[in-house]
């Protein structure tokens, strides 16, 4: 066998040629591979490969020190690993840590290692860049928070406070431990399928869902299933379906934003008490829906408007894409199930725990008619890219140990609670306002007299509120009344500061009869 | 106050405006909180509005099983929780259960619920779909394996079965439950400070990366830093960069296919022994290199070379693109730095724990110039839209309590192990071979005499092995001499199937003088 291995480190020529046979007698030996395989740190160093080991060491490991690369408190690899990995002697490497010890560059504590001293030098060399605004924004916090609102009443949060962080851990725990090996390596896209099974199950129980686990596919969340069917990630770029595409004429204007960035052009829907005029859709090619809670108006889908829709779809071969935000989140009306429920092979249904659960997971599922399984899978490509494995795994346990189920039954009591509490604070002290949408999800609207919700935002920012008027969800081509009005997400704020930010907000509506 | 609530439930006329009323009334009762509450779970079902409640119940459950969207086994929630969501009598659904128990739709037992029962007749009404090949691989197994191959021999996968389930186990839990509550709402997209704190003293320590915490990015792995490099993913569906991109003129298909979706034109820069020859860099904007270990050929680049390109990338106004995507795993020679940490503001460094823990765990980052950070964020989107929250809380954890290294230095003494296993095998039964890329990675290279490279993997498929020639990663552009080969990945096959696929794959070897 001949070995022709290019083994040139930085500063060496390239011509060390000795690798096969280090290669074949390595193992023999095992010191290298006794050192390699301990418990120590891994550290770079350049050394030039000519001239002393130890001057070349002392002044390797200084400059690491000095320009901040190696930060104070840095643990350094036992000097046996480190000289093995430079393929130096111990002694030499004992000494310069000896000497740098001396020096104060490094500081030894009797069994817990030698590390990087602490220093009043400035710790990185690397310029800390201008903080913009968004760069600032994104060190710790969410967006918009960091700059100033004392509450935090944006609609479509789940309360942070209250992620089941014990009951979770459990089921990685339990998840990680039962998997197979081959869940460790790399995955296919359809996603796992002890979670496609146990989201079939729950889905059909809970949402009236009808599917098999072959027509699911797990994803990262809502914005990515838009993606992959109109375009705009995964492998090709392309999506699966084509617009137009009729959405209610109230709705996310960041959806809206996703489907124009993929050249979808979106149809406005007009809305009134029943919901989405759904009897008026014509030549688009799909139509979006959120027919359990219309977002943000609040209002269920009309049985009659979700039979049109799927009555549309199928006279058309038209698609009808569900929604399903916050479906598990009511509190006094019946139950409303899934759309998809009502033809299966008409309706592309979307879920994920971005409200009952956490935003931050980036867990969503596609429940597919069959003839767009193939499609979708070739879209998102030949490997999963997106969603890890661990998350996914714990999800089937959350789901079939109860857990799930325990934490959303426990969620919709506290928010049904301060949903209470908005509408009695609101009832008292401005009897005035109506509010709509209080059935169900993690939000209210309160709708406002003409003409001042522009002002009445102002004097909520004022009153140190963050919220959205009904304005920002406006479909720009919308031909319905203009609707004015407060999106008053209530799940947010913690516990002890919510009266507060009910008080505030009362403080910001209009008086009666502006 | 007016409440004008939509409260329209399937089949119910949507005349219902006492929603004000009841949500006022609620809490002071507690009843229905108290059954909501509980530890039930949720089942939905479709009621008609008028007629007997009773007989309305009974044909809705019949149906839910009958239909199979209720499935054998399933749980039901106590009758209580049920009369609840549905707001019928406790003693109606009590005996709509008796009688489904009598008629031997459900089944009852003390102390473990009422549950569906299990019957004969088919689960689902849903038509199971025809297989397709792609659907049925990603049933159960990753792509290729599941038809055939007894051996994986194929590269860039590290061993599933060595993933360190225990100590990520530890870290997840540990990182949860320290984390604040924010880390559960809306993410920033740049990552947690949490990794990219970890990260950064990391990088620095082990790969003579220079940056701070404020210039990395965290993204789901290599190719969706590329996408948001070049475009196809984030908001805004364009890329911070452009080409035309110098690419080694061998490399991954996936990513020249990756690059061309986004419609970024690569150049094929020639390979020597000491790697690629980034003298000739000319007019392309940025360069893609694997300097610590060229994919897939396996060497180091040259000091001179990496001086080079980075000369070049100063001289030009041009950008390396660094893929250090196995330069922990380094086996007889010196650690080779990160070509980063000769100009942190003409290099991009991208990195991720594919090879070193799992593909399936979707993490990567973006070391980033200073002037690119801003750029990056904007494209990727006002909020983390893929990378969950506890696995890059969990990966701040694993690399602050050491357990990165520990299982990095524990993995590169198994790799070397089946590495050295490896090549004497092939001393001794095809010393014609010449095997090269050896001296770090997760794979070598067998370079085979002209013309036999089509019929040696003819002869590996026949001998049950899953393996990719070297014409594969070839560049269609190339004019570099024609190189014959094949790619061994040695860290996929569980460790007692090791010495067998050495066997078949020194089996399906060229005879000396072919």
């Amino acid at each position: 066998m001949a070995v022709s291995e290019v083994n040139s480190g930085p500063g060496t020529d390239g011509s060390d040629g000795g690798t096969g046979t280090r290669a074949g007698t390595d193992e023999g030996t095992g010191t290298r591979a006794g050192a390699d395989g301990g418990t120590g740190t891994d550290l770079h160093l350049d050394l030039p490969s000519t001239g002393s080991r130890r001057a070349a060491l002392l002044h390797a490991l200084r400059s690491a020190v000095r320009s901040g690369r190696l930060a104070p408190g840095t643990l350094l690899p036992p000097y046996r690993a480190l000289a093995a990995d430079l393929g130096i002697a111990r002694n030499t490497v004992a000494e310069a840590y000896a000497e740098l010890v001396a020096e104060g560059w490094l500081v030894a504590r009797q069994g817990s290692g030698t590390r990087v001293a602490e220093r009043t030098v400035p710790a990185s060399p690397v310029r800390v860049p201008k903080r913009s605004p968004a760069r600032e924004a994104s060190a710790r916090k969410p967006a918009a928070r960091a700059r100033g609102p004392r509450f935090d009443l944006r609609q479509g949060q789940p309360d942070p406070a209250s992620f089941p962080r014990t009951a979770w851990v459990a089921s990685v725990r339990r998840a990680v431990n039962a998997a197979p090996h081959e869940a460790f390596g790399p995955a296919a896209p359809q996603g796992r399928i002890e979670l496609r099974t146990a989201l079939a199950e729950y889905l059909a129980r809970a949402r009236g869902v009808r599917t098999s686990p072959e027509r699911i596919v797990i994803c990262a969340g809502f914005a990515h299933a838009l993606r992959l069917l109109f375009g705009g990630a995964g492998g090709s770029g392309a999506g699966v379906l084509r617009g137009p595409l009729a959405v209610e004429e109230y709705g996310l204007a960041f959806h809206r934003a996703l489907l124009g960035a993929a050249a979808v052009r979106t149809v406005p829907l007009p809305l009134d008490e029943q919901g989405a005029r759904t009897g008026e859709l014509g030549s688009e090619r799909a139509v979006l829906l959120s027919p359990a809670h219309q977002f943000p108006t609040g209002g269920p889908l009309h049985a009659e408007r979700r039979a049109a829709a799927v009555d549309w779809a199928r006279a058309r071969g038209g698609l009808v894409l569900e929604d399903d935000y916050d479906g598990e989140f009511r509190y006094d009306r019946r139950p409303v199930g899934a759309v998809q429920g009502l033809d299966p092979e008409r309706v592309v249904y979307l879920g994920s725990v971005s409200k009952s659960l956490s935003p931050a997971l980036r867990l969503g599922w596609m429940v597919l008619p069959d003839h767009l399984v193939d499609d979708v899978l070739r879209v998102k490509g030949e490997r999963e890219a997106w969603t890890g494995v661990t998350d996914q795994l714990a999800l089937a346990d959350f789901l079939e140990c109860g857990s799930y189920d325990r934490h959303v039954r426990r969620m919709r009591l506290r928010y049904r609670r301060r949903r209470d509490r908005l509408v009695r604070a609101l009832t008292e002290r401005a009897p005035h306002i109506p509010v709509t949408g209080v059935a169900a999800g993690l939000h209210a609207v309160l709708r406002l007299p003409p003409g001042t919700e522009p002002s009445t935002l102002k004097a909520a920012r004022w009153q140190g509120l963050a919220l959205d008027g009904l304005a920002d969800f406006r479909h720009p081509e919308a031909r319905g009344p203009l609707r004015e009005g407060l999106v008053v997400g209530y799940a947010t704020p913690p516990e002890h500061a919510y009266p507060a930010a009910v008080d505030a907000l009362c403080a910001a509506l209009p008086p009666n009869g502006s």
